[in-house]
């Protein structure tokens, strides 16, 4: 045994003690005793408990979070977008013949009325010419605008916009020996520059969109180039299928907040045995917002309609969080 | 602290003193006493000792490998193309619409010398038919091959010419918590199906080559169905983009055997602080097979002629290993 073998296990064994305290409390203090969080404990009880029917071993625990409007807000518009309509203001500063381009231009000014009308094209112009160039100086820059950037109505730093509750559960399901992912339709290098601080989930279990890159080497130094273009979209169906490609495990707890979720839902909770499929309902107007059915941003019908037949919990922001924010009070 | 946290966390401790007893024996007993098995050996000490300026946090002890000629054989052709064919006959049988058409024929014949000459194209299509379906149902039928098929020369099952040393070599990271990866050129849903009772390494840690799939419905049942056409091809600079991708950090040992790693090897030992590349070189005909540089399955150039001054340790298959297949003797 080595030296740092040792401490290994001596850390391992003080730090199996303290989670042990811990969870004689309550795992999940920002919940409210609602039926909400009833139904998620007896589910985590059920899975982790050698004598039960429904146990599942560790490695199988594997439990998938869409973020926008699931782990963190997504108000007015996805957080990633106001990066990169910030971000072409930076570069239009440097390089003034980007606003040459209507649709720069309008980016630059915040002019978000034509970026709207541009459509689905405009905003992928927005999103190629702000997120190219090599992985590093990318996430670096991230890093820099969610270290100064503030929300427009809250005034807070965007990666404080997290949502308490869910960073509990997050930790309650590791304490329990799940894995814990992101499937979002967020951007792998933009999500990952926070979500290990923000949730304690590391970079290889982040899963989302993600551009074509290129791999160059220049003088010598080798490194990943984003290009524009979209490679692969991690939305609906796509999340189903990122699942099957990269994790090659079917979770058995799965959770949304929009239609966008309904197939990585529907395929998590049709597998063998107990599984558990969770949508946030944003029914809290005062403290965060009230959307769903109309919503151009985290549209959610068939979760709603079809969702409690399903099995689904329907988690009701207003009643079921005593808490919103990680940030802020 | 439930029952089952109380169970896992004296498991833990038991499991510990396991782990620091058999880290007293020799972790790579497989390995003859070379400087091979000594660089490997202080690489890892170096990067797990916290009094050392290389020491790596176990987050970022991320190790990856190349499958076909690293961890198993990859001699007469890759073994997925032996399935593939295999699989033609079968599906024939069933079906002898398929003998029409010529390649189809010649791979139900196992007439190779057809097969070769037709190229990329043919053997293509033989891969194209024979991964198509369910996932569940295309690794049912690779389990079931993989447990009836034989070598042609050596007569072993497929699964049991993987390498004895780098089994050990894998189990002897994972004990000094690195985070283990197969980054192969083969398929996904191929590999999984032995990667964790061969190697110990699980499904979410096999990155490798796809075909498209698509996410269906059927009768209210939700699968990944695998589609005709590949998605991904994970080699040469594909394995840095997947890196990126699906791990998202930069490896700091990276093994493979063929030209279709220098990539993945280049791009992992360029990360800053201590780092480990390591090929295979396929020297021992005797045991095993002798091949490189002319080689049309494994070809090693690049490797060989840039290896040695890039800091790469090239293992000499004849002289540094005792062993060679796991089964067998």
């Amino acid at each position: 045994m080595t030296g740092s073998s040792l401490r290994t296990l001596m850390l391992g064994v003080a730090f199996g003690a303290v989670t042990a305290v811990a969870a004689l409390a309550d795992p999940l203090p920002s919940w409210s005793d609602t039926d909400s969080k009833a139904r998620i404990i007896a589910f985590v009880d059920q899975v982790t408990d050698p004598a039960s029917d429904s146990y599942v071993p560790p490695a199988d625990r594997i439990a998938t979070f869409d973020n926008d409007g699931t782990l963190w807000a997504e108000q007015p518009v996805y957080f990633q977008l106001i990066y990169a309509i910030d971000r072409i203001g930076e570069m239009a500063a440097e390089d003034p013949s980007l606003l040459d381009d209507p649709v720069l231009k309008a980016a630059a000014e915040k002019d978000y009325d034509t970026l709207v009308q541009g459509g689905t094209e405009a905003l992928g112009k927005v999103v190629a010419v702000s997120h190219m160039g090599p992985v590093e100086a990318f996430e670096a820059s991230v890093a820099n605008w969610l270290a100064t950037a503030r929300h427009p109505q809250t005034g807070m730093a965007y990666d404080t916009m997290t949502y308490q509750p869910m960073v509990e559960l997050l930790r309650y399901l590791r304490d329990e020996e799940f894995k814990t992912y992101i499937v979002s339709g967020g951007g792998i290098h933009f999500m990952r520059v926070f979500a290990e601080q923000a949730y304690g989930i590391p970079n290889e279990q982040v899963i989302g969109t993600y551009t074509e890159t290129e791999y160059v080497v220049e003088n010598g130094v080798p490194m990943i180039v984003k290009k524009p273009g979209i490679a692969f979209v991690n939305d609906k169906a796509g999340k189903a299928i990122n699942i099957d490609r990269i994790i090659g495990k079917r979770p058995i707890l799965a959770g949304g907040n929009s239609d966008g979720d309904f197939a990585m839902l529907e395929y998590s909770t049709a597998g063998d045995g107990a599984r558990l499929g969770l949508l946030i309902h944003h029914t809290d107007g005062d403290r965060e917002y009230a959307y769903d059915r109309d919503s151009h941003i985290g549209q959610l019908v068939d979760g709603l309609d079809k969702g409690p037949d399903m099995g689904w919990l329907i988690v009701d922001m207003a009643q079921d969080w005593q808490r919103v924010y990680t940030g802020g009070e």
